[in-house]
């Protein structure tokens, strides 16, 4: 531990993921949304459509926190936090209209492919901007990248 | 890279979350103690009902980590981790009483409800202090917030 | 935020974890794979055999990215990623392999069990390398430890 931090409340990182910790919050208020609306209607005939639904959103959760974090820490938080909540309407709109149809086990992977990939991608350009600094020493498409991410974060609207 | 870090075993974070790996470690053997007794009773006439106990359990994992996490590298590891082994053991006290009953498909959001909910306080108690920081530039709330927050893990073991 | 850091693309970690960003983005692949196939067998007799793989593998996701990034956090990247990587190759082989069976509802904690428990290993070694750095302050163990560490990633391989 650094000696010039406090003990009790000392942040664990230099700069704070304020934007990546609000969108997970937001995250969880939805899968306890989820989770009541699934207590809601255990006894309904829709129970097992919107089990179904949620057991698809829950499934692809895991990868959706990991992809949002790698972003954030690889390249910049404001485009992944952004991708990150342009997902959430996704499953917000995916589990809504998931009410009235039959229920099928596929993976929810196949909705917000998209923003998942957006977000893949994110994550390859900071790793290949990283290691363009490490060896070559020259951080030249700095300006340019950060133009990129944020042309491409735009186009994520275009529905 | 910083060049005065040693290359090989250096760590990755400034100030180590140990408590928070401890937590996560000691979640993780929940699990296995969780699978192991999945595949004890495979044979048997309770393999339904363990089964879905353990998939209950497994379904919020990824939220209890995510929450745990923010809160601890928003406000303050200690408190973090002491709700998060009091979140495991509110789960093994509900898997282990799940044996009896008949299965239910709901999402295990409904235990440790008030764990979970203190562990979102924390994340945005962490963030409305962060905000007054940046942007009012005064830390005259860092030992009322404290305090509080050590009132408010005390008042988790009512039960 | 320190003075000293450019506002936009910021990196978030003093040290970029890029190895561990490699093995989670390749996992996130493994996932899509794994999703693309349930979709492409949804309407075969195949269907419930794949989706329950594809099931025992998203149960276990969670736990496995929990005890990677904490490895890779408390003691050394490299080991660590390349644990994960071998992890995602048995994950592979597991899947194609389950094809062909019946499918169980057992949690997939079954397989890849000598990988994980290694990866526990490496955190519980590096917390006591921590205690001991800190409450010793000396690092007399430091190069037997990454000697030791080298030589057990070897280990993995001998099937």
């Amino acid at each position: 531990m650094p000696p010039d931090t406090p003990r009790g409340s000392v942040s664990l990182l230099p700069v704070r993921p304020c934007l990546l910790v609000v969108v997970t919050l937001v995250s969880v208020l939805q899968n306890a949304f989820f989770a009541l609306k699934v207590e809601k209607e255990s006894s309904s005939s829709a129970f097992e459509r919107v089990c179904c639904a949620n057991r698809n959103c829950m499934d692809a959760y895991s990868t959706f926190l990991a992809l949002m974090w790698c972003a954030g820490l690889c390249l910049s938080q404001v485009p992944a936090a952004f991708a990150g909540l342009v997902y959430l309407v996704v499953r917000h709109k995916y589990f809504v209209g998931y009410m009235g149809q039959s229920c099928q086990s596929t993976p929810c992977f196949l909705f917000g492919k998209r923003v998942l990939f957006f977000m893949m991608l994110m994550c390859v350009v900071g790793i290949v901007n990283f290691l363009l600094l490490r060896f070559c020493g020259s951080d030249y498409n700095k300006e340019l990248l950060e133009t990129l991410t944020k042309a491409a974060t735009a186009l994520l609207l275009i529905p």
